[in-house]
């Protein structure tokens, strides 16, 4: 239990914010300013606490960069909250509207859908030890999407690179920890660099078990408006796409379009497997109907093979809104992803990296030149369109 | 998150103390000397934070008007922990002796009863998604009395009416809110006159969805000693009465009176539709042996069509106590009253108000005075005891 | 809510330190020469709140009596969480790393396996309602030990007792409660002698409800090195052993042996009845390889009839462990030990005390004097081996 710490760490100037009982640490921020570091935006960065309701003793730290301001969560497992920049908006409006502290959400809840009371995120990582929908496996019962999003971060460091441009970098360690079953440790970080409309995530999961075992993660980044409308697209060079259920198949023509918010629409949502490059990466984008806004999704598709896509536009007060996931398997229980082939196992002591990134777009140029390099990684190769989830075979 | 406000509202002079890092909002309080009212009474109002056991964390709002003492939980859905005047308390005595801050509750244990965990104010709100007995309900667990007495309220306000008699109100909001399933609020107030003997609860629940649904809600006000002892007795204008179950049925020709505390006595409920005025509104009272003392409970049956009297007249150890429940529904599981045509909707966007007041009576007059009210408003139209509940219609 | 109170009870000097909104509370520290007393060694104690991820909130008190260092967690039901002395740790390295508030717990997980996701102290209590194995009983499922680990305790004492030699205890209350089911009190203390090797726990649970109720207590205490390690080995007077299931059948015979950390060693569970003094006492040792160092546990067979032993030599990493667990039943679910008449009652208002005492044995010759001692109590008289729990009569 330090109290806030500044250290000179090989990463920069690094803060160690959350374990400390220093009364200071309530209201920490810090600025560019105060460091003396001439970056190409001014950034301020500070931790509140929330109070009242749900949201009692909730931290959260707000980075703004100049460009962008985001706000994590380490009490909701280093959840991104909103990202803001400008008129434009990552994230989406949930008929949850407090920052709901872990200790008042109960996993179990509706036959394990108690991770819903608590769901708002722009960002949240589902996951580890099992993601998915909920349902019994092995005689047990795996809730939605895993505990990782309700486990508060601890070590949580703030990290002002040393050396220009002065990258700023928020991560926090969860540990996923029961006794005979799990003892998973997630490095969560983002980092973003001053002044650029783009950010990073870089997690890390460690086995800390001397037995290998099983994981899941995925990265459930959530969009409305005002990227989300009428005549928005996902842009994605796709190898194959199918669609969750029958509801979904009913619409897999136009699977990568998207409605207004309507009314009794529920969820479609589609499986895909995306194109990649030689060196394993690929990228995705949300595009506005006019296609003169949007966002850039790029990530690694060795350890995040598939990718969901989350079509729930239903009305604005539902919570109208699209899930782009990169992810180790596609959204069902574990059981029926493990019989697909679609769980990975992580070895005694190993450890993975997963890497995303977001960039905003805010002119049509950016927007097209994307598209372009889309169109480039399809290489005019077909997509698979499946009737069937069946047909998905692990890659 | 407001520091301490002050605002001249609509309403009058209004506090908001709740979600703000200021410490000075921890031990908050205010009087009508402070802000040079002369009310009938003196009064203060004041907050405090639990600490210790599971009761850590706990916020209450104490207001003492001369010549009733409440005292409301705010951590615990608005519920009202006691009243006293003198000698007189409304609430009772359960064996749960802590104020339960919702963080160490799990609705779901023992199958749904973990509501029991926490159990022990003079009044609670039972609902809104649903309430009433645990027990599957479209395939998932509902339990015991539903959620909104374990949400924490935010936005609690405390106003004093700017115009004499500068009536009192401590309202706050409780959200309950689940995506895809609840996107309820409820604002919780109770109000008080500086010096009288009465209090009243003024709720609204706003179904914020775009969907029409189902809500529940039951007034949950129990009282224990003094005013309930052997030979207490309920008095009300009834329509029809039933026992809830066969065991209840054994006592139904002695359902309005109680006995002492009795071992072994477990519990009776009888379920009632009462006698309403023209303009929507009924009474009920429960007075003590020698008829000297007894509360009166007014409400609109408009919202409210049913009642319940739980009579718990157990040991004083185990919870000496009677609840009376005017609700919307009987306490059965919602998936009973569902076919028994007892579970009211909301309309999207739709809101409905609930108005229950509580008056203490000191006297034989008193008393005298308000049994003749109800008399009159039975009017000699004969009681229908039911021999099961089978029988008790929708309203 | 007293402030910090210095009370001269018939005991010594109390502190009363967590029900408080005193600030100074957050770091109270008291110490021999701060009360002017000539101990055998100096002592301070202390209580700090931990902050950040799970831990957020956990009150912790550490005693430091010259000889032995032991943490207590009064968030955590009063469990200990680690005795140090020198070199010899009593305590283990669990998977789970943080000491988790219980609000971040939720016992139904996994079917009932929720305890699990804190468990990592030297000496937790299980109860008291129920303990062991979870599973159905009643119609509703036991949750694994119980919930009394998983109470806050209230009304924390640090009790320094006025005549010499001035021993420490520190107190608390854990109220397991619940309408209608349980109203248990727990006196939960451990208490020491200033510059001794030793201390005691010394509990009384009560059964305030009026009705007559079934309980169960199990102390489980658990080791890792340096005491456990491959040839270590439990010294007890027994008068008849046998295995949990089958899979602790297979090692019978090597029942009192340890192995070094084992992978895919899982856990051995043997469950004995020791041989008593006419007084009703009993004494077990765990020693090390060398047999130069030791743990003695001194405990009352009266209340404590049963002694499990748990053998859980896996890997370091996943918690090398030994559990040394006098109790009132065997480790199964609550159905399987009533039917086998080892769930004793309380009846109503009745109190039982449980004395358990520990000392650390730093010496080949303190070793074998303990072992002396141990073959005396066995007297030549032969240990019944049974090939199933099933022979296990109720003592």
């Amino acid at each position: 239990m330090p109290a806030i710490t500044t250290e000179n760490s090989p990463h920069g100037r690094e803060f160690v914010i959350l374990e400390t009982p220093d009364e200071r640490a309530k209201g920490w921020s810090v600025s560019s300013a105060d460091l003396g570091l001439a970056t190409a935006a001014f950034f301020t960065i500070r931790k509140q606490t929330l109070h009242g309701g749900r949201q009692e003793g909730v931290e959260l730290i707000e980075v703004d960069q100049g460009v962008l301001k985001l706000t994590i969560i380490p009490t909701r497992g280093m959840s991104l909250y909103k990202v803001f920049s400008g008129e434009i908006e990552l994230g989406w409006s949930s008929p949850v509207k407090e920052i709901v502290n872990p200790a008042y959400v109960e996993l179990e809840s509706r036959g394990g859908l108690g991770w819903l009371d608590g769901f708002n995120e722009f960002l949240v990582r589902c996951g580890v030890e099992w993601c998915g929908h909920p349902g019994m496996d092995n005689g047990r019962l795996l809730t939605l999407h895993g505990r990782v999003a309700n486990i508060p971060a601890t070590d949580v460091r703030v990290t002002i690179e040393e050396a220009p441009p002065h990258r700023i970098r928020v991560g926090g360690r969860v540990s996923e920890q029961t006794f005979k079953f799990a003892d998973y440790e997630l490095w969560a970080e983002v980092s973003t660099e001053p002044g650029k409309a783009s950010f990073q995530i870089s997690d890390t999961l460690t086995n800390r078990s001397d037995y290998e075992r099983e994981f899941q993660l995925l990265y459930h980044a959530n969009f409305g408006p005002p990227l989300l409308e009428q005549g928005a697209r996902l842009v994605a060079a796709v190898k194959q796409v199918a669609p969750l259920d029958d509801y979904a198949g009913k619409s897999i023509s136009t699977w990568s379009e998207y409605l207004g918010p309507t009314k009794n629409f529920g969820e479609h949502v589609f499986l895909l497997v995306p194109f990649t490059r030689p060196e394993g990466t690929t990228m995705v984008m949300l595009k506005n109907a006019a296609g003169e806004r949007g966002v850039r999704v790029d990530y690694e598709t060795k350890n995040l093979p598939y990718f969901s896509l989350w079509k729930n536009t239903d009305t604005m007060k539902e919570g109208y809104v699209t899930g782009l996931e990169p992810s180790t398997s596609y959204p069902y229980n574990r059981s029926v992803e493990r019989k697909a082939g679609r769980v990975p196992k992580l070895a005694a002591g190993a450890s993975k990296s997963f890497e995303v990134g977001y960039q905003i777009l805010f002119t049509k140029a950016e927007v097209d030149a994307v598209e372009k390099e889309i169109v480039a990684l399809q290489a005019q190769r077909p997509t698979t369109i499946e009737s069937s989830a069946e047909n998905m075979k692990a890659v």
